[in-house]
């Protein structure tokens, strides 16, 4: 397959295992020594420090993220790629969502088993006015 | 000189013309189809809507960048770096100022003419508490 291809591929799996709150599936998404980068949120840095962060916030709420692919470009064993995202965020129990809106942006590294995981990652949603 | 002090000075040289607000100095040190994602903004695709937005952005404020660097990549005609980042920003004509802080991820491209200049720049400063 191609680089690209395995990217979307990957990107897709992410989005959706974000979506089922299944986060075992979704860590090896991502390189040991992942940063994740948010407006108004301390810096994440390690799976570990990531899974803590996520696994909190889904004993609230329930979340889905879609994307638009504006970008995606592979340059030897890193890629980058951005999105106009949405995410909603549903509060459990609740049937009335908040929906987050901008952009994000991704740089992805090639693992020694060729693996693409996510690498840098820096979401830039806020809610949507 | 290396291609990392190349980047480092080329940074440097963006916060200072920022700093002076010298847009003219500015304008070379990104592509000319650079792209800039910022929380809650449209995003400003090409060097122009980039140049349209700083402009009036000046006209009412002074704006004062710092930053931390965290990690500078090079990989071919790429780089990725990413801050810890200040931004203290002045209303003309008065001495309070506010702070945003958060990180910024930056990834540049080296032109045909072998100079470094920012491509993708993700900034995701908010007002500090």
């Amino acid at each position: 397959m191609k680089d690209e291809d395995e990217i979307l591929e990957l990107m897709q799996r992410w989005r959706q295992a974000v979506s089922d709150g299944d986060v075992a599936r979704l860590l090896p998404l991502m390189a040991d020594d992942v940063v994740f980068l948010a407006p108004g949120q301390p810096t994440l840095r390690g799976r570990a420090a990531f899974e803590a962060h996520l696994r909190a916030a889904l004993q609230t709420v329930r979340l889905e993220p879609a994307a638009d692919l504006q970008e995606l470009t592979v340059a030897g064993d890193f890629a980058y790629c951005w999105n106009e995202a949405v995410l909603t965020v549903t509060p459990l129990g609740q049937s009335t969502s908040m929906r987050l809106t901008g952009a994000d942006l991704t740089i992805l590294r090639r693992e020694p088993d060729r693996r693409w995981v996510v690498f840098r990652a820096a979401s830039l949603l806020v809610p949507s006015a």
